[in-house]
């Protein structure tokens, strides 16, 4: 179902909702260690939660497909993941407050480290700090010259990451990647994917060529790679499509760009995941939807850390009883896809949900894991169906037809 | 699926498709109860065919969405809930048998109680009988002119309920509701939703205008709103889609209408749920398919009810085995829609389902309530299905492909 439907069906009303989204919540069993690390982890009160809830699983954004950040949330929020898709430069722009205008073309950046023979040795210098990254910004931003009908600019994001942001006329993101994605290869060669993204791409070689002449000095950061072209367009917000005066409590920035693309309030800076609980409770009056995001649990997962994920998950059920405190209308626990440390990767998976309201189908589901869930009362369900189902349990939603 | 595949499949054959729609079948556990509805009440035969049938659960028309009997009905029988949505209005006059022509607009009538600062003091005066209703209707068609060049017509529907229909060039159902859904307020200021509605949106206020004047001195009816403005148009007949003839054991006007609409035959005046049996015995050589409506089971669902919801439940698991009996190629059990007695409302939670055919999956379910239906070889899908699985189980749908 078009999610466009709910928005001719929405009505006020006074309820709160929490979505907690454990970013690449499911995981996959290893034997030796038992189960996955959600079966394995000790979670007293997400199980309890999970006994008092309608439980199932969601898809991210279809069968078989492993999703980006940016897809996967965009479901959750009633998004389409493929037709309002947006690409990571926006994202990123967004997540570091960069004014972004309608046509924009960003692209995600980052320094990396090439060898001699121009292969690239790091893809991720480490010891690149944020004080660093914004020297090398600067020298940039002091040193490249380019067509003078462009407007760009060149942000520090974090650590070894930036932002290229393109501003014209005519300009286009159908630009692919340098970035291979690996290490031991030369950064790719970008190409225009029609026509008219031929003068972008004009640009962005030029760009190139003077960054790297410019870094080639540097010891770490001796280039620079992209990926992630995209412009920039106003979305609807969840105010104007849904009636939530929305607040976002995310502290890495591509997830507080998305929240900000979609028009919720953000927090910056916020140290920990304790304080994301603290701050819901502090906002808990203002607002009727509250997206709290926790980026351990996949951070951990592409480590393939199974042990370091557990220890995440175990951390956010000691903190969700305050969530659960604040008695909202409906609290969701899920994620936003899978990263099963296993794999070191996102993944394909459908994610556990869990949903606690009043009205929901309270089913045999006692732990919260992914084949308990899979008893659930909500069934195994796309995560664009989520928004639906948390309007409707809030009683946001009219009747639909006589 | 869209269901128009469904029709370049359809082959004939003599099989006979039993379908019974409880409506608001499905509730939600109370703790005091010890389980929903179905869970609580005593259904031997109802479990006995669940132990020997595919089930499953339904999502009415969409996830979270909340469906009126309109929308829920048109998809059990194949029909987009969305697209072929059709308003209140309409089913009120097919209802009662009114001849409507393409183009007619009609609106459903509540004849209610005014106070004398026009506030509205009751929705549904109780005590207005079916004459005191025909009176009213006379004294308003005797009394009310409108403007020459349009037809009208106000026809009795049942107790507090009527139907206004206007016939002539250029009209249009875009008009907005004047009854406001509760009492204690003034009645809604109809609106125009697009320019071309402003004749109509004219002559439903001098319409109203008028009405209030001869009413005025009613006791109980001293004034009615109007809702569901729609628009008649032909629906191609589940004959002509799907090759069964069809008949309709209804006793609930609207439900009469949607049948109407959709090619089925009806029967007038059934006084109760055990005549509706008989007269599928009856009727069983005469038709393909056979739409049995059970009402009450929503009626208790939303005057809160529980125990009188278990009561119709057990009312119809003792009526079942005579549709059984009559050994269908296909038999299935399922609502429209959740009316939970907690609720006192529909709702959007699915709906379980039985189909009973010789060419079922029979499954481990072993109750008919919506959690064991969970466990069912349908799984979860949308009613939208359902038409295409009768369909296959009656062995009428041919081949798809080489």
């Amino acid at each position: 179902m078009d999610p466009a439907i709910l928005e001719e069906l929405v009505i006020p009303n006074q309820t709160k909702i929490i979505l907690v989204v454990l970013d690449g919540l499911g995981g996959l069993p290893v034997r030796a260690k038992g189960g996955s690390e959600l079966q394995v982890a000790y979670l007293p009160n997400l199980d309890q939660l999970a006994a008092n809830s309608a439980c199932g699983l969601l898809d991210p954004v279809g069968p078989g497909i492993t999703p980006g950040s940016g897809p996967s949330h965009l479901a959750l929020f009633g998004y389409d993941p493929f037709r309002d898709n947006i690409g990571r430069g926006v994202l990123s722009a967004l997540g570091i407050d960069f004014p972004l205008h309608p046509q924009d073309v960003a692209a995600r950046a980052n320094f990396i480290t090439l060898d001699e023979r121009g292969i690239i040795a790091d893809r991720r210098p480490g010891r690149i700090s944020d004080e660093v990254n914004r020297r090398l910004c600067r020298k940039l931003r002091e040193n490249i010259l380019l067509s003078p009908d462009v407007e760009w600019f060149f942000e520090t994001e974090k650590e070894h990451r930036g932002v290229l942001i393109l501003r014209g006329q005519g300009l286009s993101y159908a630009v692919t990647d340098t970035d291979p994605q690996r290490t031991g290869v030369s950064p790719l060669k970008p190409r225009a994917l029609d026509p008219a993204a031929e003068r972008t791409l004009r640009l962005v070689n030029d760009f190139l060529a003077q960054a790297q002449e410019i870094l080639a000095n540097e010891e770490m950061a001796n280039m620079l790679l992209l990926r992630g072209f995209s412009q920039y367009r106003r979305f609807r917000f969840l105010e104007e499509r849904f009636g939530l005066r929305s607040l976002a409590l995310a502290s890495y920035p591509m997830y507080r760009g998305l929240a900000r693309l979609l028009g919720m309030d953000g927090v910056p800076l916020i140290p920990n995941n304790a304080q994301k609980f603290r701050l819901l409770r502090e906002n808990y009056p203002a607002y009727d939807f509250f997206f709290l995001h926790i980026k351990e649990t996949d951070n951990r997962g592409e480590d393939g850390d199974f042990e370091g994920k557990v220890r995440v998950l175990e951390e956010v059920d000691r903190l969700i009883p305050q969530a659960v405190a604040l008695e909202p209308d409906v609290l969701v626990v899920t994620g936003d896809h899978s990263t099963p440390s296993l794999m070191r990767s996102h993944s394909w998976h459908p994610v556990p949900v869990l949903l606690y309201s009043h009205w929901g189908w309270i089913d045999e589901v006692e732990r919260f894991d992914e084949l308990s869930c899979l008893r659930g009362s909500l069934g195994r369900q796309p995560a664009l169906n989520l928004m639906g189902l948390m309007l409707a349990h809030a009683r946001r939603l009219a009747k639909y037809g006589a």
